[in-house]
């Protein structure tokens, strides 16, 4: 988040930015930013602030954006394709080197300057390329296979779409994006919250 | 996380649960499931487990699942038609009863049995039909002015896949999915980890 902030102000060409300014942004309090940035070196200067363009690039550095991550989609369907053409997925340095399905009338069909391929070639394909992320938008049934098949090929992160818990060994890094529980919480909170 | 997988045991028969198995199937431990389930009644009896049916049924009712919810999508574009085409929206009684663009490309094409409405009818159409939850899924610097908009017109809950925090008035509810936060997630484990 704060990254996202500086990189605007950045953009705006602002040069410093005080904590209070940072805390007002993100929404929280001037020791919280001061505490959260200490972790990565001494930036601020009392009186002075953050230097915004060097925050910006060493929270980068860290976070890894500047280097090109080569990522295959499990599940040609609209998730898929909704993340393949979202801006932020390229801007992070993500790179589709492959699209896959089961579903034999997806399979050959164009995705971008590829087709979609057969599910049954990806075991092969990430073990003859380079892949350091496996996307899955497919059913919850079928997710835990995949998982198990990505990271014996050599995955080392799983974003992972499927509404279900994905069991991974402790070298790999899963973020799921869970829709179901999203929904949940919103039912939840409109069932019982009072009016 | 527990109702997901009562489900699915109610699903295939089973008609009890101890806390040995939910705790297996959740990646949790014995206690923390009694615990948890607890907090909904006594409905653990030793040495029988959980009835899987009646719990399940008033799981359902807590998080209001019960309910038909009428949903506003704000952004015709790939991740609200991915949305409203996921089985599990239908299935937690959400229903699309509009969705809005400000693009004059998209007003007018057709979304299911209805058309793109223009964003500028959002409003009107939120006061004189019932609303309950917005999802918004446009760009971050829109994100602000649709919020403020459909919670004066008596939105209570939010799903928001822009990638910036929303500010709402404490009585709505608001669920970010923060795709740009996951993807980074991604991205620094990679960098970090040690292989």
């Amino acid at each position: 988040m704060y990254l996202r902030y500086l990189e605007e102000l950045d953009g705006s060409g602002q040069h410093t930015a005080s904590s209070d300014a940072l805390a007002t942004l993100c929404g929280t309090t001037p020791a919280q930013v001061r505490k959260d940035l200490s972790f990565f070196g001494s930036f601020g200067k009392r009186g002075l602030g953050y230097p915004v363009h060097e925050l910006t690039v060493r929270l980068r550095e860290i976070l890894g954006l500047g280097q090109a991550w080569q990522v295959v989609i499990v599940g040609a369907g609209k998730i898929g394709s909704a993340l393949a053409e979202y801006r932020g997925f390229r801007q992070r340095g993500f790179q589709v080197v492959g699209v896959y399905d089961k579903n034999p009338d997806k399979i050959g069909r164009p995705w971008g300057d590829a087709a979609v391929r057969d599910i049954t070639e990806l075991d092969h394909d990430i073990a003859t390329q380079r892949v350091d992320i496996a996307v899955l938008a497919i059913p919850a049934d079928d997710a835990q296979e995949i998982v198990d098949r990505v990271v014996q090929a050599g995955v080392r992160a799983i974003l992972n779409f499927a509404p279900t818990q994905v069991h991974v060994p402790a070298h790999v890094a899963v973020k799921t994006v869970n829709m179901a529980m999203e929904l949940e919480g919103l039912s939840f909170a409109l069932t019982n919250r009072a009016d």
